[in-house]
């Protein structure tokens, strides 16, 4: 195979190949320093000035208001589960979750082993078909933070409006979804996001910050690394960052912008999501079981009314350059994720595809 | 400037070009699967296949012994500086640091924040410029491990033969110099390294550990990631590991292959250190003040005999192709790092370099 494929991996995902030729243009010698971006170190003026780009372009993409603070972590976003309940809830305090996929239950777990929380609302019950409904007052007068996961990948589920959560700090797991659609900061607490959909390759985490927040951990006994406040002071140059990433991610939002802004992505993501759920509303081969209320429009789960077929699918789709298709090994079925990177083209072709399968399989009956 | 220049900046560091051309070549399209490594979910064949070599092949450079598990986990190394005290320090027991320069003193100073340390030895009292001795009886009874730092990049000192601890298990922290050399790896409890000198670029952590103190951890309540049983169940695959720096790590290794390997690395890494060394011995111009026994083969670092010429000698560098010489910001001075990467053309280079600068400043004198 020797063309481009198109990429429906949950992540790390696609980038767009705009972004990949000025990587590979350069890569040998970046802007003519003679130099790869991966041997530059991360103390030069060279580099430092990336870093404040990337951070200046990153608060202009997301109009992020001046007391919150951008911070770009080495490593998975993973770390964050232990990093908020352990920066974040002080003594007496205990912080509340809505558990509405897998990703949101490992964090509210990993926050129970190493303090205090309490789960506000699950729809664990539902099989996490849908998000979590809860009045306020199940919202506890001692609670930190009040976390959440917008969009679940693994569930292909979405909280459509941000939760009302009183004047607590809200944070957010936005993994799967920062970069991809407007939003207000200032509604939030703590924002993090691993950058493999939307943001960078695999290897960076994004952290937003209020600036109050990261005086709650002044006097802590935090492991150094683990502690807001130290990557805050040194500008995320306290220890080696990733920095191929960091440079990628500066790329991805330069890219953001002359897509004409994040406003612009959403609209294109709402049309590539609807053209898929509208085939597979109309389809009686293929369905969701999904409320139609809280469907992702990053990660489309569905299944096959036959699933019996479920791997001559993905081995027809990916010989019709259609790959990563297959849902999460902890749910099954089928899932195409649709972030930034994957044009409306991609859509396209799976939706002719899935209609062409469609049409064999009755042939074949 | 078109041309690639010679980078001896202490990290990142320069990688070898053609480890640069062949990622460059596939990077829009990785072995004809029409993405880029990039692209590719770290759960997919392809990728999995690509970490299973990548273990094999550290395995088999390194002669690393069947009771050691290799771990490639996100972020930087200095996360280890809690990792290792939060996972191997028991219940009234502490650990021993020999304290050689500016790394292992940090390292130390976490310990002490988080668990029970002290300090076995330090040469703080001679500035770093030499390694510290000790006694046997100096390392008390109920030590956890004794760790250390081979070799120091910020003084440039670097221990020739590995601590003799008794029983005890030795921690060493070889950001600097794991793959530059031979290694006996069952002398060493455990062995962490970031990638970003010998190993591939910044983001990137290896850990080599012998598989009885992962035991130590089993009932722990440490942050998940903090855990190095979760990421040796896992295979390192529990979180999104930082998939390029993985492929580029593979790449790192083959090439380190095709040269003869660490053994024949390490002799050219000798040969480029000598000639340096040399000439500063030679020459009034320059000096180091580091003790013979104790130089560092991977980081030299040296003066001018008139400081105040320094900052026209990284200008006139530079513009001879020869870039990062200055030292680190906490000690001053000139610094010359000669990871596996630079070759012995560099390092003639950068003498004739020296050599010219000078004869230069004499002229007008």
């Amino acid at each position: 195979m020797n063309q481009r494929v198109f990429n429906f991996g949950a992540g790390p995902a696609m980038l767009p190949l705009s972004v990949l030729n000025e990587a590979q243009a350069e890569l040998l010698n970046w802007q003519g320093h003679g130099m790869s971006i991966m041997e530059i170190g991360h103390r030069t003026n060279l580099f430092m000035d990336l870093m404040q780009r990337l951070e200046a372009l990153f608060i202009e993409t997301l109009d992020i208001p001046q007391n919150y603070r951008v911070l770009f972590l080495g490593g998975a976003a993973r770390t964050q589960f232990a990093m908020v309940p352990l920066n974040l809830i002080r003594e007496h305090e205990q912080a509340g979750y809505l558990v509405s996929g897998i990703w949101s239950e490992m964090a509210y777990l990993e926050a129970l082993k190493l303090k205090n929380a309490y789960c506000i609302a699950s729809s664990e019950g539902d099989s996490f078909k849908s998000v979590p409904t809860y009045k306020a007052e199940q919202i506890l007068q001692n609670t930190s933070f009040v976390y959440y996961t917008p969009n679940e990948t693994i569930n292909g589920v979405a909280f459509r409006d941000t939760p009302d959560v009183l004047d607590i700090p809200l944070v957010a797991d936005m993994t799967s979804c920062l970069l991809s659609e407007p939003l207000s900061v200032a509604d939030f607490g703590l924002i993090f996001a691993g950058a493999q959909k939307n943001i960078a390759p695999a290897g960076l985490t994004v952290v937003i910050i209020r600036e109050d927040l990261l005086d709650r951990t002044k006097a802590s006994n935090l492991p150094t690394m683990l502690n807001y406040q130290t990557h805050s002071a040194a500008h995320s140059l306290y220890a080696t960052p990733p920095t191929f990433n960091c440079y990628m991610a500066l790329k991805m939002l330069e890219w953001i912008k002359s897509e004409g802004g994040v406003s612009e992505l959403y609209k294109e993501n709402c049309k590539k999501a609807a053209a898929l759920y509208d085939f597979i509303d109309k389809s009686e081969f293929y369905s969701t079981t999904i409320a139609v209320s809280s469907r992702s429009i990053m990660n489309v789960c569905f299944s096959l009314s036959r699933p019996e077929l479920e791997s001559s699918f993905l081995e027809s789709a990916e010989k019709a350059g259609l790959v990563g298709l297959k849902g999460h090994r902890l749910v099954g079925g089928l899932r195409a994720s649709l972030y930034n990177a994957m044009p409306m083209s991609g859509v396209t072709a799976l939706i002719e595809f899935m209609q062409r399968f469609q049409e064999e399989k009755h042939e074949f009956n």
